[in-house]
């Protein structure tokens, strides 16, 4: 982090002093992280806007909280509250520029919000320039009453669910395409195969409805996952003890939080945990939602690749459905035409199932009273969710509205020999079935009148 | 599978004629899968007991529902059921000796119950030879109105209920042995660390109970996901058609089946899965519930290491608990006694890991209608809840149960110079608490009388 | 561990007394882990032959160095040199009862093997009965000069080897086949398909050819990394400690070591590893060729997918290619054949995957000077090899080998649309081949005709 | 992608016509991939600088080698390599806009750089606007003679390669770091554990060496796996079928490459891959990079995970090393500092192993005669080489140079009691030893004198 003019300015932590430069509205800490953590594998704190949003609505909380129980003076607490408003409606990613992973705890991140903070209030409320902290102090002020483990814990909580929402309404908008497919496509009538060999006839609106019904199961186990992050474990400051903050603040931080983030229309409704204790030791809650998140991605896959799979051909392949045309298929061969966005939902489900793995590894690597991998978890899965988000919505509006059935190819299929023979089993029994199929001697055409005989009679 | 004596006798099936040891009371389709699949990897199908269990109470109800309804003759029908209660009072393992894996789809396990159960009831009921089929055929009569895909499925669901009981018992139960502890060391204080930096003192009770809370999240997820494997498949035969059944068999089957569970002591109360054709696609359910038990099992790994962890020494190590000694810890140093208990289960809990993987993978090689991947899911499912169950059960028994806390060690740590400065800083405020760190200068001694002092001077 | 009359004798170690059944050939540490370990999860050490065996052979080889350095009486060493040899031509199972997972480091097998050793030796060589271990003493004698890590880390290595190379025989058989077939098949054309959709015709023999290829990739791979397991720890006694043992010992150990593997037909060229303490720090080595076999499992699941795919139908299918029928498909559907074959190589594959994922876990666990979670590499290699070689051995001598092209489906794919216009611009450029395609307007035999005449033309 | 003043020029390919920025240098088809695939979850394939400087000298030399066999106009060849050239050498990142994931292929990506070729040569050579595609066309001119899949695998693995050395040269230089203060530290002892039980004294240089081998183990590993990868598929135009390029390319291509990238210092000496239709069917030498890359990540877990523990403390640790101070570690206790810099080593590693998951599942879910999921491929394999490298290069340059031994409490651990007897058993034999631990009742400073007695004796 580089100062336009290269002009610095001098600050001085518990570890020494440091130049940071001159027009930063963050300050030391922020600046030491800059320098140790290289950027690469993840990006800056500010590329998560739920998180940044989320966390800067606990610090308003804190500092409200604050001047109610008078543990801070109104004027200070109200220039806190005012710059915490100020970064809501007006990000400055620039600011935060802190690499997401920066050591166990993020406390780089915690104190880059609290040095922007303090920047910001003393500015604007008491005119003192950037890097005075005074009257308002990273430490005493923006972070008071509260630690870097319970407020980011909750932050994360809060970004998560912000989060998920989004993901939520496509996947109900997929099943719910799925659904209105079915209903158009039902009297269509296609082949159902067992490990891919010809068995019976379904009703096409029976496969849709079965991945319909399969999206909504992965979607609600998930969406009780989601749910479980609405206890969160503000006032547990270290280690989740609740000592460390007064109790004033303990009983009124999470009121307060829902009110501001149900007035923001963000994710509110929120309680505390049940066990602070047990919210530092471990991040059971996120980690439950990414898990559940892999195996809706793992169902995606499935779909995509069913769709590519019913879709193959033109000529060599199963041709039963026909996905819509986006974009030419290849550089080299000229009108062919690839199952492009079923395929980029694959790929995204396959990094979001790498994002789960890497979630999954910081859970036993915790130990004892601390799990300092939140970071990991956290960019983890706000990846995850965005990434299946964006793979679900093109899949939606660029392939899975606009596709249609191969109808001849469909009817050709239901009614081949195996599953004719299966429905004049049902229709006159094994042993009529079983004469008759000796007696076609693979003749479709025999076998398919035969059917349409005993339908004619049953009628 | 040979014969005692090398006799034998010819079977016949569509593929064609086959010798068959003359005692065997399996048959050809049983003795392909065993000539077909060579035993590595995993067991046979009757290495997993609670599954043959499952699916024998299925056969027979089954059986009792085809009596009812007038499909099967009353006396067939009956030698099927005392056939099965044959089997599950005296299992014989020797019946089933089909590899668990066996290609796609437990044709051959399905097969194998069919051939004993038909060749049994020939024998006893009507006197017929094995190999005989008649009256009672395996086709027929032991399969009839389902098909391997829906007993199958069914039988899986019942057998991961059985299981996962055990386990859920035994988590409880560590659960329970931390909170008494919890108890029995309530006074005592610990260090806590963050980073594995000596942070604040807590009390040993607030580590225990935060173990033991995070022990009933995970596990009361898994039974979310374990009593949604009571919504079961039975009656959607082929790929989820509900018409390849008899409609009064589709109605009576799970009633039928439940009594017969419920009078077994086994779990009840199944329903009718939402939709069929989901069950056919895809083995969500078992894989939810699969999922669940790799983040506890992650979390006992956590747990276990923390044991090792505060157990280390004697010397250079934290020696904050003491582990029952329960074997020679060397083969080469006299007098060293490790902490082999948690260790086993922390090897438990990565087995378990790796089967979550294998299972994970199965969901996203499903191909359109129906998941061929059954075998994996459920022999990882039932292996995965035995090696949690076992290494729980001795890390309760062996380790925890008898662990105690060095108190001495415990209260030096926990107003060691960090803790004790903190402890100050409550009570006296910050400026105070650094004036003294200062004074101090590192000596703990100077810190711990002003703490005591503060300490009298508030009550 | 009980005895057939329940009788008992009483043993001692430096944990106390305990009970062990009175005709146990092994003794009170062996006891102790049968009674601490349930057995889930994984098998008895006995269950892993390969390994018992290589164990044998370094405890025989020690014995025979601590004759020949004179660091025991000549009578005892050989007494316990004839009871190694008496083990390895006649396995008793029931004496090595332990679970393969017993707590870190394999301390109790290690025990199981020197109480063994010592029984036998004292009774075949000097009369004395079980339990005496005298003159010869498990600790003292059968374990001299060596530790259970480097004896077991040794073993494991020569374990590992000795089973790689049954598995790299089939694989090289399976690529073997499958270059004979590309000769026999070699004036077939096929479809090649990208993303699923039809694209241009090349020979069957390239697609064999292709796979063959690949399967030898992963196999050289592979093997490297066996061949490095050449490189062993033993005289590294305790954590790489080469001072632990004499230095007559430590030069002696791997030269007598490789004569009596020579000897016995196993792998031998032994080398000492470059660096003790980096072998007892880590099982890089073995996780070595885990994890390259993991790429093989995933590389022959892929493979097997691509038989089911390419036989699948028969009538909604691609229809390329026709298995061996090995078994009826259905307990429903009379006539269906399923590709089970390929399908065991796939379920094989994904618990090779789930093996080779506990693998993994076990080495970021690792712990400063020694990783003591040897036993999960080791049982899960084993494991993962045996399955994958059982997968590979049945899919050769059951699918590949009996598998046939249908000539007439292949060639009216590969001169299809897409390919054969694809050839006409091959043959006359990309203006006369576009012509053709608005000439022809979809129809097929208009193409295959201008390319018949182009080809004429051209000879 | 919006045009600044909103202006639009419009342009057709095979699917039908779109607007294109008018400023646009990229032309239809990249704006198509642009609406499609929104970005979550992944870069632009402009994010990758390393895959699009590999991919420009491919089609450099591509024009290079159409120029010197005919098969292109001079000029325009040349205006092409001059188009290329100016991409080299001044980066526009705005002129790759499309999503480093698109579908299967790469297509996206690869007309993406033949548009903006094409755009840039007609108007730099010919004065042509952008969108006229003349004399230049994207496809006839820019991918003459190779296709998407040949160009883009040859220039993953070059890019690949590329990245490779940047963390090879920091894991090198850790293992050198460590060598060094291994010397440095040299005549210190430490305690050694097993089971994170004392154990015995070792130097703390084997220590930091058993390291640094395990390292270089995983280096050399990954080093051979890169080396695989300078066998390159280009000419293997479709699947792998060399006969759609002309002979003279096919020759010409790799040598005409390799002068070029020897050149740019790049990684050169690439030769022709031995099996092209393997080449298209998998990414296996990239995958076995990546494999190898997490075992590699794993173990920098571990390494870093150890400074952890040895650094643990002050009061309630391990405290035998000190970490440099970087950053204060608590936002609300003063002086307390974490071992940030391993723990973002840590994360680091994490993440990489996630990426290394996604790339795993690539390499079953290929189909037949091509893996169409390269570009997860390859932008896992870059993002888990820069994560590693700039983990790397921060714990070396911020933790482990500046580290440092507490030599007080390693000799005091080293000379503890379980270490001195060993010392003693090694000296006197174990039946003193066990006579004097008798006499010492845990008394250290007993055991201590008589080891020092010993070893004067032996002098």
């Amino acid at each position: 982090m580089t100062s336009k003019g290269g002009l610095t300015r001098q600050e001085r932590d518990s570890i020494g002093m440091l130049d940071v430069p001159q027009d930063a509205v963050s300050g030391i800490q922020t600046q030491r992280a800059v320098l140790l953590y290289p950027l690469a594998g993840a990006g800056r704190f500010s590329d998560y806007p739920a998180l940044l949003t989320a966390m800067l609505h606990v610090k308003k909380a804190a500092a409200r909280v604050n001047i109610e129980t008078g543990a801070i003076d109104p004027a200070m607490g109200e220039a806190i509250i005012a710059a915490a408003d100020d970064l809501l409606a007006r990000p400055r990613p620039g600011a935060f520029p802190v690499h997401a992973f920066h050591g166990g705890g993020g406390i780089s991140f915690n104190m880059n919000l609290n040095e922007v903070l303090a920047n910001l209030a003393n500015k604007a409320g008491f005119g003192a320039e950037y890097g005075s902290y005074a009257p308002i102090h990273p430490n005493d002020h923006a972070n008071l009453n509260h630690s870097t483990a319970d407020c980011l814990s909750t932050g994360c909580h809060i970004a998560a669910l912000t989060a998920f929402a989004g993901l939520a309404a496509e996947v109900e908008g997929l099943a719910g395409d799925l659904d209105r497919l079915g209903q158009d496509w039902a009297p269509l009538r296609k082949l159902a195969r067992t490990c891919l060999q010809d068995a019976v006839d379904i009703g096409f609106q029976d496969y849709l409805g079965g991945v319909s019904a399969s999206l909504r199961f992965n979607l609600e186990r998930a969406a009780r996952d989601a749910d479980a992050l609405r206890q969160v474990s503000i006032g547990g400051n270290i280690i989740g003890r609740s000592e460390d903050c007064e109790p004033a603040f303990f009983a009124r931080i999470i009121p307060v939080l829902n009110e501001q983030l149900a007035a923001a229309g963000l994710p509110a409704g929120l309680g505390r945990t049940a066990n602070l204790f047990a919210a530092s030791q471990a991040h059971d809650p996120l980690l439950a939602l990414g898990a559940s998140l892999e195996q809706l991605a793992r169902m995606l896959i499935r779909f995509a690749k069913d769709l590519r799979l019913m879709a193959s051909g033109p000529h060599g392949g199963l041709g039963e459905i026909r996905l819509p045309a986006v974009q030419p298929g290849s550089s080299a061969i000229p009108g062919k035409v690839n199952p492009t966005v079923p395929e980029f939902m694959v790929q995204c489900g396959m990094i979001a199932c790498g994002r789960a793995h890497a979630m999954a590894m910081t859970q036993d690597h915790g130990e004892m009273d601390y799990n300092p991998w939140e970071a990991v978890v956290i960019t983890s899965l706000l990846e995850m969710i965005a990434t299946l988000e964006s793979g679900v919505a093109t899949l939606r509006r660029n392939c899975v509205q606009g596709m249609r059935p191969d109808a001849a190819r469909n009817q050709d299929n239901a009614t081949s020999l195996l599953p004719s023979l299966i429905r004049l089993k049902q229709l006159k029994g094994y042993s009529h079935a079983s004469a008759v199929a000796k007696e076609a001697a693979g003749d479709v055409e025999i076998v398919r009148r035969r059917v349409a005989e005993a339908e004619a009679g049953r009628n």
